[in-house]
């Protein structure tokens, strides 16, 4: 059972209302709550340690990721982030010191996000850390963006590089919320994603539910530093395209945009985000299937992203591994 | 370290904005995100194994508890439930049919009390299961209830009866949204809470706030049948009036009234919620100590309720023992 198929089971018989605009299966929640001109976002996002983080991270880091993770997912809808709940498990009293920095970390983000701390809650564990983050935001009801919307002939773009996320970029990533502020009020993007299980997948549930699929270019698919130096110095097996398109844990921004329009996009948003890379990589197609295409041939890809829940109890190992040797985090993306 | 100090101890420096009506410290967050007579309410609440369930335990039951905890936190502020998101970490996608049971139980829960599923997350742990709910509802600004608004002289009210949870209602007790709608439709409610963690440190929280205590009528205070039972029966060493201040658990409402209301609120109930019980147990006072007066004698108190954080780890050990023996849950309220 894939988590895909698992989120199937598991959403199936789940109780609606009239006020949900979008329930299950988008990066945020959408609720119209009565208000004229917006709607209410809703995200809950968890860290557990051992498969999203170990602890002898940075403990302010691990703080950063878990509201991030959660400022992502308002990003893709275009959103204004609100306020958050934090919810924390722990084996010990003892560990307080320690949970203290993770929360200042989350407080960091949380002032550059704009985000309003209100609750939580805390409960023993007799196991591994977790740490649940629970999001709101607004956001104009002409500016929201969802999974949904892409056409054939519209232009596939991304924002920042990919791969290799382990290396430290999947603690310490910006969750592009100026960037998808700034692209709804400019351009009229028709459909939008946050990238965490890798482009693989994530293109998918982009494009899938619509029928559609897409032409990659391969050449443009933006692969990060750090993707090439884990392949060239043997700390991971995934050559660089691959990782690119799999690691997962990028929290960039995938979009599409209507043509026309792609000219003025990349020479505005050089001025506007002159440190953020912007790609595009490609097109929607109407055929189911994405196509990688290169200089000299077209590949159908059959590789899919990261599978967290499948996949992790045979990950998990590796995660200990890194562990016992202190090495760099290596360990389950998701 | 107490459980309160520790929430202290990991509040201190969390932003906050001027969107935030009530952030932390009250059963829901209160926001107002720009409704005209409304607030919205948001909370968040996890149950973990082995600390508010056994695995053995009916998973349906589990799952009305996992929804049911924060609709007793909307109905603490008299609120309206809204949209849920679930969040569960499961060790092996082999549970995915026992998991399935547990959403259904949500599910249920959900339907009966007006509540959308919006959304969720999943994720692999390597330890115990855990189910965080995320849940939102809206408030008229003017029914909105806090911790706060008690003043000496005022009725302490409490619904339903203490103690002895573990022998079944902590799994299916009835979170009091339409005992709390109504109350504060028709009566001038001053402060109210829901009973988690126990009479004793729930009533604290209610006064101590506001530098205020109180007497209780010891032989008022409402004793379920299953806190005598389990006494008499060797399965507690709680004496029954001990569990009904302590146990926690509850899910009652404990709220306060200001003086006249008495007897107009006892006989509107009994035709309102003829199977709800409705007790008046005793009154706050202007000393911040909570004195418990029987025919003969007053004594002040010094029990508090459960500590959760803080007694898990000696706590667990009887969980593990109710496991292998198979007994009823005996394990740590929260």
């Amino acid at each position: 059972m894939t988590e895909d198929e698992f989120i199937r089971l598991i959403s199936k018989g789940a109780p609606t209302g009239k006020e949900v605009v979008h329930g299950i299966g988008d990066d945020c929640a959408v609720i119209d709550v009565g208000l004229q001109d917006k709607w209410l976002l809703l995200k809950t996002d968890v860290i557990v340690e051992q498969v999203h983080f170990l602890r002898d991270a940075p403990p302010h880091q691990i703080g950063h990721k878990a509201l991030a993770r959660a400022l992502s997912d308002i990003a893709a809808m275009a959103g204004v982030p609100g306020q958050a709940l934090i919810m924390v498990c722990i084996p010990s009293i003892e560990l307080a010191g320690w949970i203290k920095e993770v929360y200042d970390g989350i407080y960091q983000c949380a002032r550059r996000f704009g985000v309003s701390i209100v609750g939580g809650e805390t409960s023993h564990i007799n196991g591994p850390i977790v740490i649940n983050v629970c999001l709101s935001g607004l956001v104009e009801k002409d500016r929201c963006k969802t999974r949904r919307g892409a056409k054939p002939g519209h232009g596939l773009f991304l924002t920042g590089e990919l791969g290799g996320s382990l290396d430290g970029k999947h603690l310490t990533f910006t969750p592009r919320i100026r960037e998808a502020r700034w692209l709804t009020e400019h351009f009229p993007i028709s459909a939008m994603i946050d990238l965490s299980d890798g482009l693989a997948s994530d293109l998918r549930r982009l494009l899938s539910g619509e029928g559609l699929g897409a032409e990659l270019y391969k050449e443009a698919i933006p692969i990060s530093l750090a993707a090439k130096n884990r392949f060239k110095e043997g700390r991971s097996k995934r050559p660089p395209f691959e990782a690119a398109l799999a690691d997962g844990e990028d929290y960039e921004l995938l979009f599409t945009l209507p043509p026309g329009y792609a000219v003025q996009l990349v020479d505005s948003w050089k001025s506007a985000f002159p440190d953020v890379k912007l790609s595009c990589i490609g097109k929607v197609i109407d055929v189911p299937e994405i196509r990688v295409q290169s200089r000299r041939t077209v590949e159908v890809l059959g590789m899919t992203g990261f599978d967290h829940l499948h996949q992790a109890a045979e990950k998990f190992a590796q995660g200990q591994n890194a562990q016992q040797t202190n090495a760099k985090d290596d360990l389950n993306p998701s």
